[in-house]
């Protein structure tokens, strides 16, 4: 393979930003172009997201020699267009270990280098967090701006214009770089892409050439008139930011993003000025560069591996569908007889399976754009006037809206569905994707259902027992991936609320009982398979409900079986401290049954392929297995006694 | 006190909007006047929101006689200005009950009316609610509108432009009014606020009174021009509402919000309008026509009960002092010789103590506005860069930064120091403001520490213990209201991380260990003293921390004791699942020890006195006592003996 790699003789001789800074300028254009190749060469043998950093090649190159990076603190909103930014800060040599097992994570991370002052993966916190660097250096009488890059997309997050909203007592301090490709993960929504579109399809952004020329003359000159050019530069260079001046900043733009010849003297420019904060718009072209990824329609968002050649993906072997599709198709046939049915999504269409409602029935899907909270009481809304709204978030993004869920949608009761995509871990996303808090912090709140999906089938059932609850807040989780590969029945049931399923076994009695969550159910039947082996006779049940528990269900279990062990894909604080409260409440503990809860690690576990994920989180049957070995190792002492 | 009671002639035809629409326009002035009279008198007599309410009095009645309420839903942002819209919605009857126990909510409330469409208390919903509403009648093909009413502070919260960034698709379907008093709860702040003050005071405010006249001969002549007039007076006006153009809004105004002769026609054109969305700029003075609240400094913004007349505020009793001041004053203090000190407020500097902060230290001191996600984000910059900040935020507020806290805090283990204040139930503001939940959305996060203070002198300890732990994030809660009267050493101690106090008792031996965490330790030492009156030998620890559990003093707990019983003013997966599933899964639980949780009940529990809301919780002393005979009672199998 490393044959096949490019040629990248400049590229060899730039470990970190300071070789970049001993550069010529009129080198850069050829760095920029290795970069590329590298960056596009590493990802086609890894997958991973692409189109967003080739899109950044150039800004990336232009800052890091502009700026003296790392005391000036570079910070890259999501964080997974920062792969070139990684191959110029000391991390080439691990770049094709990009999202794997032990390797670079896809964002950027603080522990991977002081180049990532400050890690990212959800949206739009970058202008936040360089604020809090920018004001910390001025308490303390440091050196040292902070630097936000951001997308258009990440714009329409509300915390962004708070930031932006504060941003003003940073003065100088603060530049705000908008990587504008008119494209986030979807095609762009709402008010301010369609503002961001009219400036750049403006007559002054058609003129941007010869403007540039005229800022390079007047850079030239600026050695003499100092400090009142750079006003009238940053000011006055095109009219258009006017939303941005709103807030307090001076704004700079729009500018060629792959034209470094505008790039690094404005740059140089915004980094000498003594005004601020100042708000750099940029227009790049998501794919740059790559015309396989420029000709895609997604831009190469994110890919698996690929031929560079041809931009060929490798093919994921066919197998179930994702979990995604059949919650997007069950709705969406769901909806044919039931015109109350809408859907929600967070600028995640395809990636909730939104997009599959959306084709059938498009006046009643609503893609918010990345606006969680408000996606959430929009829903409230939706739902108090009578429609029946179902909110697709992953469960990671579902944090977002917290607030909005208790305060929206609990307090009032309100029949909002939560479809929770990515519950559990997630794979080579990691640690800051990873849905492991969601039955935690639903369960505790009155008035909510909460309920796992254990496969497929499970979860159009849970779909469609969701479309007919209208007695409040109903929420169902389903895990990143493929179903295991039942068949979807074509008559769905309702489940009756707050009732579980004995799968294996008989409650009626037996020596151990398995209360399963989610889809950890297949490996607690493999666990049973192997106790059963061993003599025990084993009960698997799929709970089904974190809340309301299957209370009954639970004493009987406890009546007959000598060993409970309960296990999700969730922190503590879920179905396992649901379950042990009750029965410690009830007494169901007192004569000595033996409860074991099997759940998420208190650690936040890094990237790697999910079934490894599980085996390091002791989620899988042999972690089940040994529970209830050492469990019944246990004496009444509660002193575990040698193996029999 | 009836006999002092305002003459309210025309009021008393009142009961609701219907009632209201029958009025001629020269009727509505009086009406006002009366409402406003009738409104101080009864806050005069509960106490309550006062000033805000003032503010709305001539708009509550000008937008009720022109839209078709309840059709048409109004939903009032936070919903403590809607006291007028109570009075003259059919409550008014009961408006001396507001903010009692079994009485009318401080806030807009859908269980109270269906001229309440959308509850309401924190800020910034309304807009996303409204567009739910407007969304589904279009949907529904219904009619009525959606009408959010937004303060200018409601505005500097990102939901509120995530919902504005997605209004455009409900055309005429949805109005925003903005209420601007130029003054949210504290100072205004920010980059909006100084937008809108440029506004107001622009020439073409200044000019209001013509334009205004302008307006009238415009709609007297629009009966022949249409729509043509229309898109003129609502683009045209004035000019100004730039970013609410850009955010899609056709921009009205501003327009003096007392003054009904303005109000009526630009409402009665804006209904009648084809174009949409429309924003209507609104300028009222908080506390309008109640001298004594115009001259405050807050505008009666929150009162005790006053005498009318004078404006003088019932005293309250003189005693320990507020657990926020004892926060902020500590904090305060330890910054004089620490540098690295900050605070961050978001809009609750008096609320949170950080006022006492920010008088000490005010280059230290950030008010972020209504904007708790760039809080917290913005304190993990700071911490980031090597500061120690302390974000002290309401626990109810606190969940609308929960992602900030687990993406940017948790996951990056920064010492950010978390006050949170109002944990637990909080007396007459209701459920909306309860401090639940926090112990279990942040107890579930790898990396924090989470605290919660028995007394004031723990709180300083625990302020101070924060201030020195930089080893990742650390939250500490208290209670809303006063202390218990212990003095606070002029040393405070730097407590050990993960370790709990017995306060009560031997560890080493007894019947009943009540493990305690927060301010329930007082009603645990009561239980304590009852049940020893009753010869079982009690132990009371005040456990401290959430997380780290003290797992040793629990071992020696459970092994020393037959019951123990765990107490905690928080939701299900707080301190009592953390122990259970530590006994449980170390097994301590195998040999029948008895373990009870005492914690909320799963119920949104109404406004109340709080004494009142922890009897019906559950959590006083009497109902420790119960619990704990209750357990002794039970026999090995879990049955519930007959009493001994």
């Amino acid at each position: 393979m490393t044959s096949s790699r490019p040629e990248t003789p400049l590229l060899d001789t730039v470990d970190t930003p300071t070789d970049l800074r001993r550069l010529k300028p009129e080198q850069l254009r050829q760095l920029s172009d290795e970069l590329r190749s590298e960056m596009i060469d590493a990802v086609g043998s890894t997958g991973g997201h692409l189109g967003s950093g080739l899109g950044v090649v150039e800004l990336t190159v232009a800052i890091h020699y502009v700026f003296n990076t790392p005391e000036d603190r570079l910070i890259w909103d999501v964080g997974h267009q920062a792969y070139p930014h990684k191959i110029i800060t000391g991390r080439r040599d691990r770049i094709r270990t990009l999202r794997q097992g032990g390797g670079l994570s896809g964002f950027t991370k603080r522990t991977e280098s002081e180049y990532d002052p400050f890690g990212a993966a959800h949206s739009s916190t970058s202008i936040s967090a360089a604020l809090g660097f920018a004001v910390a250096n001025k308490l303390q009488d440091k050196p040292g701006r902070g630097i936000a890059v951001i997308g258009d997309g990440a714009m329409s997050a509300g915390m962004a214009y708070e930031a932006m909203n504060n941003a003003e007592q940073a003065g100088n301090r603060l530049i705000v770089i908008l990587n504008d490709n008119d494209m986030s993960i979807a095609p762009p929504v709402g008010g301010l892409s369609a503002y961001l579109a009219r400036m750049v399809s403006s007559s002054e952004y058609l003129g941007l050439r010869s403007l540039a020329s005229k800022v390079a003359r007047k850079l030239s000159r600026r050695v003499h008139s100092g400090l009142e050019k750079a006003e009238e530069f940053t000011r006055g260079m095109v009219t258009g930011g006017t939303m941005f001046e709103e807030l307090g900043f001076y704004y700079v733009g729009p500018i060629d993003g792959h034209n470094l010849d505008h790039l690094i003297p404005v740059l140089e420019n915004v980094r000498d000025s003594e005004q601020g904060p100042i708000l750099v718009h940029v227009v790049t072209t998501k794919g740059k560069g790559y015309a396989p990824a420029e000709n895609s329609a997604d831009k190469y968002h994110g890919v698996p591996k690929f031929d560079v050649v041809t931009g060929e993906k490798a093919k994921s072997a066919s197998g179930p569908p994702a979990y995604q599709n059949v919650f997007g198709e069950t709705l969406a046939k769901l909806a044919e007889t039931d015109e109350r049915i809408c859907a929600i999504t967070a600028a995640m269409p395809s990636g909730t399976g939104v997009d599959k409602f959306a084709a059938a029935h498009p006046t009643r899907a609503f893609d918010v754009g990345i606006a969680e909270q408000h996606g959430v009481t929009f829903a409230a809304g939706l739902a108090a006037q009578g429609m029946r709204p179902f909110a697709a978030i992953y469960s990671t993004f579902l944090q977002r809206a917290y607030d909005q869920v208790v305060h929206d949608v609990a307090i009032q009761n309100l029949p909002v569905r939560f479809a929770i995509d990515r519950a559990g871990l997630v794979g080579a996303d990691g640690a800051t994707h990873a849905g492991s808090f969601d039955v935690t912090y639903l369960a505790s709140l009155p008035n909510f259902v909460v309920m796992a999906a254990a496969d497929e089938a499970e979860l159009a059932h849970m779909t469609y027992t969701a479309a007919e609850y209208d007695e409040g807040p109903i929420a169902f989780r389903y895990p990143r991936g493929n179903g295991i590969g039942v068949e979807i029945p074509a008559q769905l049931e309702k489940l009756e609320i707050g009732k579980g399923r004995i799968v294996r076994g008989d409650e009626k009695g037996g020596k151990v009982a398995i209360l399963s969550l989610g889809t950890r159910l297949e490996e607690a039947k493999k666990a049973a398979d192997q106790l059963e082996a061993k003599g025990l006779a084993t009960t698997v049940a799929d709970m089904r409900f974190a809340k309301p528990l299957d209370e009954d269900l639970i004493r009987r279990l406890a009546a007959s079986h000598d060993v409970l062990v309960t296990i999700e894909e969730s922190a503590i604080g879920g179905l396992g401290a649901h379950v042990l409260t009750m029965a410690s409440d009830e007494g169901l503990t007192d004569g000595g049954l033996k409860i074991r809860t099997m759940r998420l690690p208190d650690l936040f576990l890094d990237h790697d392929d999910p079934m490894k994920q599980y085996d390091e989180a002791g989620l899988n049957a042999p972690h089940i297995v040994e529970t209830v070995l050492s469990a019944l190792r246990h004496n009444s002492a509660g002193v575990e006694e040698a193996r029999a």
